[in-house]
């Protein structure tokens, strides 16, 4: 009901920030699939902590152990699941925290909908941490998609109000994989430097910066989704605001097309290679809810971390009195680079998803 | 798969444009629900072409009948199915659209999908006119919701480049019926009037424009929704996206959030009434997917109406030839307007939905 | 939540015995399917009380009428709508019915669900009435499935005691077609004319008998269905246990299985005809929820028809005495022989579901 | 899609007989839940192999780490995830298998399924060994239910041609308790000698048999449960035919119910304790698939165990050539006592689900 997703390709995410570990289980995966461990650790590596200062202090290796679904390094046909232990918890800074809510997290609300029986160190299930997981799920499903042709990457089209390029009309592969390559993933070195800087002048001000995540998808058959409700677009949005902090999420020229004529708006058709094309892409690939054959756009906007050092007000849930806060230990002064390749992640998932179902258009 | 939605409230929309009906059928409706026919039609005669410029010449009386689910006026536990008669289908008016798609519109991707055997006439199933048993889903969710205090409400916060205000911190059910009368639902009439004017130089250009629907609900409790993908975001955007024409969609600050740094996002708490409330609502009343008691808040994007006067560039399908297409027809120059019923339908019933659940967070 | 199933093919089940009309919204069928109307009257008048004593002397025509999904006579991809009118209910002869639960019937516990509020007359959303629209998306479907190959044929195996023959090990389409053009869905003519009679015995008596129905599919391939809880006797059995009466299922051998030692209940492998088959077909087609390539054979009991003319115990839900209840109306002695279709319906609709999903185990 | 069931509480399964680890995941469970891990080992204990020549040899502690959804013993909210480690693997015994499908197993159609890439080891997913995570779920369901009054315990009812009693009329939390206590899971003790005395012939006979479950469940109110597919008796056959081996389910009378009239087999109403209640019960506790209030009943049939040591006829899957096939390694005589607790595990868990939506039939 809540921590799942997926149709034929179901993904279980479960773990607390502070427990023994977090995980998924992934059930549907086609099997006779390699799994490549290496480039799997580099995709995940890339959603860690690094060793900069626009990160916060918490270590973990997170290396997954794979329980089941795979025999000799492929994939079996039985649900998948892999387990990231949780090495680097420090539950006594979150000790305050269980009486006083932190504003912008889900605190509060975890502690109403739980009848305070929620785990609230470190944000429970609710932390960023649940990403690492995640992660795992669209770190498969990205091999997966690119054998057969289809590549997901993302960057981060900005950050504490600088802004990045777009993704060209059509991006490839390659320049996907120098994305991943990036220690900090923008198009522009030039935007990535004053977005670093902005960062890091919040942080010296105890506080924290939001960013807006572009991801693309390219090599999508024409004819993918569902009408309606089973659109692409809804399916993706489904599990694109599942990921902490995303709060906004638009495809194509999404809330720009408000200020766009149909005439300017519209994507005239053509022919180019013997397939229909669009001569431009303000859809962002998608048309009444089914792919195109365009490349897939879409962006999402993550909030600004809500754990600042900077005292906030708030309440004792005991007492009902007025209280003040200041969250000490180890906090990320901005998540949106480190939550683009999950942005990937979720998209590569749900995509694959979606080619599994086949074309039941026809039959 | 596709035209359904819903858990515990499940809505299937059924009808194409040009077909005999268009209808409803909704499964999991609590049983001894009243439902007032003249307050339902009022709600749907918001979302119907008016008699004014601004809309389609299309039409159609928007009355429908219940084949099932209520015996003297009440729900009585089994499904309800309404329908709606087609009335004023032009489908010669279609005729040429079969052979050459529509920049901007689902008949390329559904002939695609369907491989040619989608019915073209009208949009077919894409069309906007399936908005009018979602309308009636909705408009029976809103009864049921506002016996129990929770009021859904919307209005045209932008359209044509014209911006409206927007709702209070608080707005109220009184505001809501205020908006639900006028036949331009904004809250400042001196931006409705210059949208109003907007609407009408595109339609004078045989162009189109877009616009942006900011919904609120109010009453609601705190701890609806569950974790991760399973929060209310992810619920009404997997509905939402399923709205013709919606390309984008924000909660509470929404993309703006990515301008903001963390102190300035993040809502303090406070009591008030002897509840926890927060004295901000830039989080649009979710935190962590699950409802904070303060108001629900959103932003869909509706894109310009693809079908306008205006030659436009296409392709022959049956050839694979350069074409030009001049739609004729009738045509809203902006279906933002029309679509603002739309939103508050399908946030109700998803509310509705969510509700039914109770707080299953524990027993 | 309760009258639709289906994953990929959704079907959706809408009407009371005593409303204005039953109908079936069917959602996901592939495109271009022709429907040919002559065949599926045919198929929904196995359903239909017949003239002879056996059955109920409510007269109905059964007629769907097509309000979306079709074009030219074809699926066009959109949602399928059929909806067939009541014309024949006497709604009179159910009054005592609100206050005096049929013993045996849902009367009692859909009053208790709807705390008053369900619609009671003829048994509501309950009747078996409603398995006239479930026969319109079986009946489609089973034209859908023969034209690859795919027959579905069911008989009554037992009525009243009285024991039919079983299907051969490889039952033919041929065979499935003589059963269906019989006014008595049997095998063996002897068997069904004790059937008859113990079944006109039974209503001189003022009771009713029950019945067993044997259903059979052949023409599937192997490898169909999931592990665990996706299997094809789970997904079967999620529906077939919706249909009025019935209180069991099995598979292959079903309940006989308990009574063999290992090695008469397995089947041994061979080859035939290049094919890797059964020498026997005790597993009725299924080994670990997945096809095996063999005739799926299935049996499901349809308890003896609670209304009964004799004088029943029961209690008034007004005031809690006990009440003496003689049911009036117009009951069938049996009504096994007209679920025979309607196994067969929902069984077709579970298969063509599972089809349509494709081989999913490889991508 | 397969190995996960539930609506909202959602159990997903994981692990192959021969890999590190199998597990569960249960999302949903409320919050603030004692767990009690003795009660729990108990529980999964009386499904583990025992010391007795009645099963297999192979030996796990089955002993489950909670790596999630705990806090101080208590569900908190999150996804539970419990792993028990597979230590006594023997795969070698299994290296034949690989080419030739064991008659009776999911060995062929896995293999078909996953085009060769199953994980064919010990029946991989398929294994009986998987209901030891399924237990796990199982026996949280029963503390959380028996807390409210719910209690779930069950019976060999018969095994190799032997039959025990019927539960009586309205079975005890202290009946069960004491069930639960024996070694060999029978009300009738001199009926369990004699299929112990079955079961060890079978076995001297390098042959197996099979045997049927019965299970009840009392403390229900009435009122639970959805019409037509959404009811108690699809959503138990959903998954009850997950559990390996079970090839048929019925419900109160079950099959027996085509045998009786409906003057026998309708229960009559009647008033007990101010309590609407039925005089019999041969509907099992559901009628029109909603409960009545009175216990549940259900059977399942176990079909013989399909490893059996006499040599068997299959075929080489790599050249189509027939082959014999002796299974050695260690294997149960009879499972069908093993699976009792299963069977309770299952049966628990779909009705905590059913609980958990309350009485959604008004608002």
């Amino acid at each position: 009901m809540s921590s799942e997703f997926g149709n034929l390709l179901r993904v279980s995410i479960f773990g607390q920030s502070h427990g023994k570990a977090v995980g998924v289980v992934i059930d549907g995966l086609p099997a006779g699939e390699e799994i490549d461990p290496a480039e799997l650790q580099r995709f995940l590596d890339r959603r860690k902590p690094g060793t900069s200062p626009l990160s916060t202090a918490r270590r973990e290796t997170d290396v997954p152990e794979f329980l089941s679904g795979l025999e000799n390094g492929r994939t079996c046909g039985a649900p998948l699941c892999a387990v990231i232990q949780n090495v680097d918890q420090h539950s006594k800074d979150y000790g305050e925290l269980r009486d006083k809510p932190r504003p912008g997290h889900a605190d509060y609300t975890a502690w109403t909908k739980w009848s305070g029986h929620a785990d609230m160190r470190g944000g429970g299930h609710f932390s960023g941490r649940l990403t690492a997981p995640l992660c795992v799920a669209g770190g498969i499903a990205k091999q997966i998609l690119s054998r057969r042709g289809i590549h997901v990457g993302a960057h981060l089209v900005s950050a504490g109000g600088v802004r990045d390029i777009s993704f060209p009309l059509h991006p490839t592969a390659q320049l996907f994989a120098e994305l991943a390559a990036k220690p900090f993933p923008v198009l522009d070195e030039k935007a990535g430097e004053e977005m670093r800087a902005a960062i890091l002048a919040a942080k010296q001000d105890l506080d924290s910066v939001g960013g807006v995540i572009e991801c693309a998808a390219v090599g999508l058959p024409a004819g993918l989704g569902d009408p309606m409700f089973g659109g692409v677009e809804n399916r993706l949005a489904a599990v694109l605001f599942g990921i902490p902090a995303v709060k906004g999420l638009e495809f194509g020229e999404g809330f720009r097309a408000a200020e766009l004529r149909g005439s300017e708006n519209n994507d005239p058709f053509m022919m180019e290679d013997g397939q229909v094309r669009t001569r431009t892409n303000h859809a962002g690939g998608i048309l009444g809810g089914i792919t195109t054959g365009m490349p897939l756009v879409l962006r999402a906007v993550v909030k600004p971390t809500p754990s600042i050092g900077r005292p906030q007000e708030t309440v004792h849930l005991s007492s009902g009195e007025t209280a003040e806060l200041t969250i000490h230990g180890r906090h990320d002064p901005c998540i949106a680079h480190r939550a683009v390749p999950v942005v990937e992640a979720v998209t590569a998932a749900v995509l694959l998803d979606l080619l599994l179902e086949g074309n039941h258009g026809t039959f």
